[in-house]
């Protein structure tokens, strides 16, 4: 931690110290670290303090209700006061969807994040791209507040770590978070328990449309792109949505001659969104800024409002000129 | 590390110490851990003394040969005089394969292991069941012997030990895998590369064994039991061999309502292996115990000498009756 952060860190928990209606919030669209950040801090300014809401901005996966104390997220009264909102791993106030309102009306906001793209939206901003979760930052957080780290905090935190890297494995993976992870561990948490829900708990529904999507994988380049479209059709065959499209695309990455995976969803007729994901050596992001979209070199996405054959065609086009 | 396996280990590198031809050696079909612990030994063996042998026993497979070193692993010359031999990560002599020739003529026979069912065939003896990976007990055992553990000593270590956990989720994870872990990450290893390597680096081949297994998927009592067969015929269509159904029987446990994953793998016409991998309380090694098999509670295998279709019928009506 920098000195600046650590700094910011202690001005934050003085804030939090005296205030009286604290509000945490996290982006839309939920993942583990969200959820596990969101909780595992509002377990401990709840045990510092007796009292703390955090405000549900959107639906939460069925993937995290296992978590202990999920029912404290929940839809807020924007009437009420609101003196300090703690923002966590979430970039922009934008991202933030009904959020964002709150937070215009705190007082004071706290910015927490790891996102390299935040724009320090807070009065007080702790943004640390080095870390590889959220949740690693609000580890440290907790333990700088002096609240003791017990097993429902640790359940929380671990999930957000987890989630965040690919259990362990990407490259935003730091013997910190190993560090932080055996700290968790030694607490006696269920760590047995918590992957089987994160990693072994595909729906039925999840796992009919998997198989039906892999069996249209197109490859190309000799195998060095990989390709799967999900259609609407597909969906409804398996009575799936398209948030049950996840795993797809790290699937086809996991063959060894694929560099480029591609996964073209058919939001609408005319409304294809992509997704790339990168081995090794291509610019994905690149790629996706043709079409207006954008991300990071090894994962990125655009929305190509075409038919999806066509839009597959102008991708695709797109993917193979990068090779040369 | 307790008391007697300290003591083992001072005794072990004393021998290390004052003997001239070292051999290694590990268990047949090897796996991560296997190969892992043999070159990170074998390297810090080499630093110390100059020379050592590693006894190669079985093919190496595809996905550790980005290893470094791994040419240390090579087939050697039991006429050659052997004064130490150290086996690694084997319960018993009998899974040595042509090793165990090696291990009759060597003078000592040092056994390093984590298997709760080894039986101590070493004179001196190395086992820690609760160790998550041999790879975890060669850390301690190269920084008792006082060599540096270098990024290519780290990289098969980390390799040992992500595999042996399944990228630390399983339950044989403990906060000191984390520990080391972290150690590891600090070498400067790239956890990343290494990460492609053992978990994005699945052949076409298998790929396309996958999808076709995963199109035959049945599931019985309520989805709990989920199963697959893998025929010759299968393995003919798609150009593969029995090794490449890796990854299948996880896929299957991987679904929410699944408590018991079942494989079924047609060998020759009337022997079928089975493996079956259960998740939260039904105890496998039972149900394998019934066909002469074993393994653990959750994990365990039997074979069966019938007719796939039969073999299916018998193993599923004693999953069942577990249930009951
Ligand atoms: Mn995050
Ligand atoms: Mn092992």
């Amino acid at each position: 931690m920098s000195n600046l952060i650590n700094q910011n860190m202690m001005e934050a928990i003085d804030w939090i110290n005296k205030s009286d209606n604290i509000y945490l919030v996290s982006h839309v669209q939920p993942d583990g670290d969200n959820i596990g950040s969101l909780l595992a801090l509002g377990l401990a300014i709840k045990r510092l303090k007796g009292n703390v809401s955090i405000i549900k901005v959107d639906d939460i996966p069925s993937d995290f209700m296992f978590l202990p104390n999920i029912d404290m997220i929940k839809e807020q009264d924007i009437n009420k006061p609101i003196d300090l909102l703690i923002s966590l791993d979430c970039s922009d106030l934008g991202r933030l969807g009904i959020g964002k309102e709150f937070a215009l009306k705190a007082n004071i906001v706290i910015n927490i994040d790891h996102h390299i793209s935040n724009d320090n939206f807070g009065h007080i901003n702790i943004v640390s791209p080095s870390s590889a979760a959220t949740a690693e930052i609000v580890y440290d957080f907790i333990n700088k507040m002096g609240v003791l780290i017990d097993k429902d905090i640790a359940t929380c935190l671990y999930t957000g770590i987890s989630t965040d890297t690919g259990s362990f494995t990407y490259s935003n993976t730091s013997y910190k978070t190993h560090l932080i992870a055996a700290e968790l561990l030694k607490t006696g948490i269920d760590a047995d328990y918590i992957n089987i829900n994160l990693y072994q708990n595909r729906s039925m529904i999840r796992t009919k449309l998997f198989i039906d999507s892999l069996n249209s994988l197109e490859t190309y380049l000799d195998d060095k792109v990989g390709l799967v479209m999900i259609t609407q059709d597909m969906l409804k065959q398996n009575n799936a949505k398209m948030e049950d499209t996840e795993g797809i695309i790290s699937f086809i990455k996991g063959i060894d001659s694929v560099e480029v995976a591609c996964l073209l969803k058919e939001m609408d007729q005319r409304e294809i969104k992509v997704s790339l994901r990168s081995k090794r050596y291509i610019d994905v992001s690149r790629i996706c800024s043709k079409f207006n979209g954008g991300g990071h070199v090894r994962a990125a996405g655009c929305t190509i409002y075409e038919e999806i054959l066509d839009a597959k065609k102008l991708i695709l086009n797109e993917i193979i000129s990068n090779f040369r």
